[in-house]
């Protein structure tokens, strides 16, 4: 929106690319007959602290689309809606490059403690979860406290039975906490199914206290036909650990109808602005346009759709960039990252030099982390020190990318982590609470200055951002 | 547990009854020859801070029979669970005083949005709510931002339409907004059958952001038929009222299938702490044992019944008090008050000198209430004063009591209202996340503290605590 010139950004950017590498100029000290190297990324940077593009496309997508399985019409039309709104914001090739792919969609879902002390639970069936059969199932419940017990009973020693898994996952800013406690949803259900299980239910991967169970996906090994598998909220869990600390035998209900719709399609929305110089190669950015169908999506990923697009637009409105940008909006990325596998084979022989990912809900970034060539560095340090009055510290490791552009990472491409504060993300995540409520709008915009400033600066270094 | 001897309390309650009311007495200031009058009162409700009874109480409680709605099989479990409790603890005359009812019953509940935006909402029908008949019911939507909004249309004009009402409730630590903006649930359905509407969702009387809708009852008025009557949870109402900021036609398809189910047995559990002197006559304390079905109705009220019952256990192993406490564990709360109005009726000839309620969740006690005779004050002195160490202070206004004492109050009987911290608590009234995870067990132990506190100079006093 706000027209900002980039020419005393560009010149220092030309004299540093005439040879080796340039010292990374810093915000306080500019060299004499030099213009402040940051002075049009910091205007920049400032001016997204007031943003309310990614607001108003969060506000529009949850509200007028709302929930969007992938593989769903209601995915379509999440599509269509992205469409519309990147020609509104006035980018170029917008366009939906679409893919097919088995659809799995929620049934029925609910479960009662039999005995000894009935009552309600609330639960959520898993992605890809096998059912229960309409009459549902009654079973006699196993518990493991930890994934590590159910891993160590032998196979075939659950027939008939109903395994229950439950774990200790606490808040972590990195959200390092997801991968370890995580394992009871991504391979719980298949290792239950190995051991004879007749079902499986896992406490919720979730930090919260609400009763709003967390869904996700789960992957069944080859060969081992899915059972029912499905998420307690973590009360819930709680209340079958007391129960279960009676001493007496635990039997549940369990009905889920979950089932695959065939193969249907989904898609990725595409929309660029196009670099001056085509040679410089391609950045891409992603977040991903479905979500879980329990909520409306906000923090995961409506937010992270939000964010990039709205730092695409505000540079494309600064002037034409050196590279091109190009927003990859993926489709099917909860169930499996359809979406970054479809615009890998399709676009992986065009010279993407950069990718980054937004897709860890709306708190702020805290911390940046690169992986770069060494011929970039002043870049990376020019972003960092670009970020710093943001309160975003440079991490030491390198960055890791996320599942829409893990292809690349592998692949070598120079990847970008601005990395979101993750403390409540496992509160919201894959619940029925992921709304826009949820947002804080101030650190939505603190996501676009930083996306904005690195772009910024990204997208018209003059530095090779690729290994030869 | 802890046997700590009255006598030392004893004394100067003895000695201020001999005529004229006494100074109050204060915890620094001690007349020589005398003892320390609070001291005992002290040293228990140090004690009581450490307590482990009530949280027992509620995890047994809300554990081994959940849910307990008024005249359900489960509120019967309820008072099987109290009596085999109560006894266990010494209590004496523990027995259910039953009465009839009618009740009311949850069926289905579902509610989606049609148009102009596809997506499901969450949904629960209020108490005593209508039913839609169970294949639903398709209609347009007319938003009313207020009830005052409800009430100014015309009868008859809302013909076949479902009316939505919306609130601005914000938490208050004295729960105050609940009678401004409870409106809408208490008596909305009743106006907008009147108006002629087909049904009616309003936004929860809730104060939190989880898609946990807030049940409660709502009153039609004689000669007003019952519609289907439902609140939406808090993120949802809000979802409605972006869509209607579209300015577009807005249908809603809502499934209600509660009904009547008779009349049914319901009751109260008694027990009581004796007295030794049954001319002072007895001190009425109560909590209620039914919840709503959502939850676990760990806050609301097993917290409660678990509060008093473990103020009067202290007060009963320290020595026998003067008065005797009663302990009532209303049935029927929730539904209108059933177990409270059946006591009254059959115990209101005997002599109650004192009630006082617990049921605004397990936080922090902040305020005392009195109502008490004149000749009193010394008592209520001493009261607040013995209170003042746990942070409370004293309130300027007279005790209004709650639903479960309120005819004792009407009728004038001196009435203590230990006022809870009711910040939290319209985030988790009558929802499905009422469950004991919510409980802080320091602010659960104060609340006991104060309530024996309370207790122990309340019925040892020597002054007349009635009127004559």
């Amino acid at each position: 929106m706000q027209k900002i010139g980039l020419i005393p950004l560009a010149l220092p950017f030309l004299l540093a690319a005439t040879g080796a590498p340039a010292a990374p100029p810093s915000l306080t000290e500019v060299p004499a007959g030099r213009a402040a190297p940051e002075s049009g990324v910091a205007a920049l940077r400032e001016a997204a602290l007031k943003d309310d593009i990614a607001m108003d496309i969060v506000e529009g997508l949850t509200t007028e689309v709302g929930p969007r399985p992938a593989a769903t019409a209601q995915e379509a039309k999440a599509r269509e809606w992205a469409v519309a709104k990147l020609k509104s914001l006035g980018f170029s090739n917008v366009h939906i490059e679409p893919y097919s792919m088995p659809a799995w969609v929620r049934g029925e879902e609910t479960a009662s403690l039999i005995s000894p002390f009935p009552q309600k639970l609330a639960i959520t069936a898993l992605g890809n979860s096998g059912a229960t059969g309409k009459k549902g199932l009654q079973a006699e419940v196993v518990y493991f406290p930890t994934i590590a017990d159910l891993q160590a009973v032998p196979d075939g020693s659950l027939k008939g039975k109903i395994a229950f898994v439950s774990h200790a996952m606490k808040p972590t800013q990195d959200g390092s906490s997801y991968g370890e406690y995580g394992t009871a949803r991504f391979a719980g259900p298949g290792i239950a199914a190995r051991k004879g299980a007749a079902a499986i239910v896992i406490k919720s991967i979730g930090t919260d206290h609400h009763r709003v169970p967390h869904t996700g996906v789960t992957d069944f090994p080859k060969g081992v036909t899915p059972i029912p598998a499905a998420a307690l909220s973590v009360p819930d869990a709680e209340q079958l650990e007391r129960v279960f600390s009676r001493g007496q035998p635990v039997t549940l209900s369990l009905l889920l109808t979950p089932r695959f719709n065939g193969t249907q399609q989904s898609g990725n929305v595409i929309a660029e602005v196009p670099g001056s110089d085509p040679s410089a190669g391609i950045i891409m950015v992603t977040g991903h346009l479905d979500s879980w169908d329990l909520g409306t999506g906000a923090i995961d990923d409506a937010s992270g759709v939000a964010i990039i697009t709205a730092a695409a637009k505000r540079v494309m409105d600064a002037g034409t960039p050196r590279r091109t940008i190009r927003v990859m909006l993926a489709g099917a990325e909860e169930v499996g990252g359809f979406g970054g596998d479809a615009y890998y084979e399709a676009h992986k022989n065009e010279l993407h030099v950069l990718t980054s990912e937004s897709d860890f809900g709306a708190d702020r970034i805290w911390r940046v982390d690169f992986k770069f060539p060494a011929e970039a560095k002043p870049v990376s340090d020019r972003i960092a020190a670009a970020l710093a009055p943001l309160g975003i510290g440079a991490g030491k490791q390198p960055a890791g990318g996320g599942a829409d552009n893990e292809k690349f990472v592998k692949a070598g491409i120079g990847t970008i982590d601005l990395q979101q504060d993750g403390t409540r993300y496992f509160d919201l995540h894959h619940t029925a609470d992921d709304t826009i409520d949820k947002i804080d709008p101030e650190q939505l915009r603190q996501n676009v200055a930083a996306w904005t400033t690195m772009l910024t600066i990204a997208a018209n270094a003059r530095e090779n951002l690729k290994e030869k």
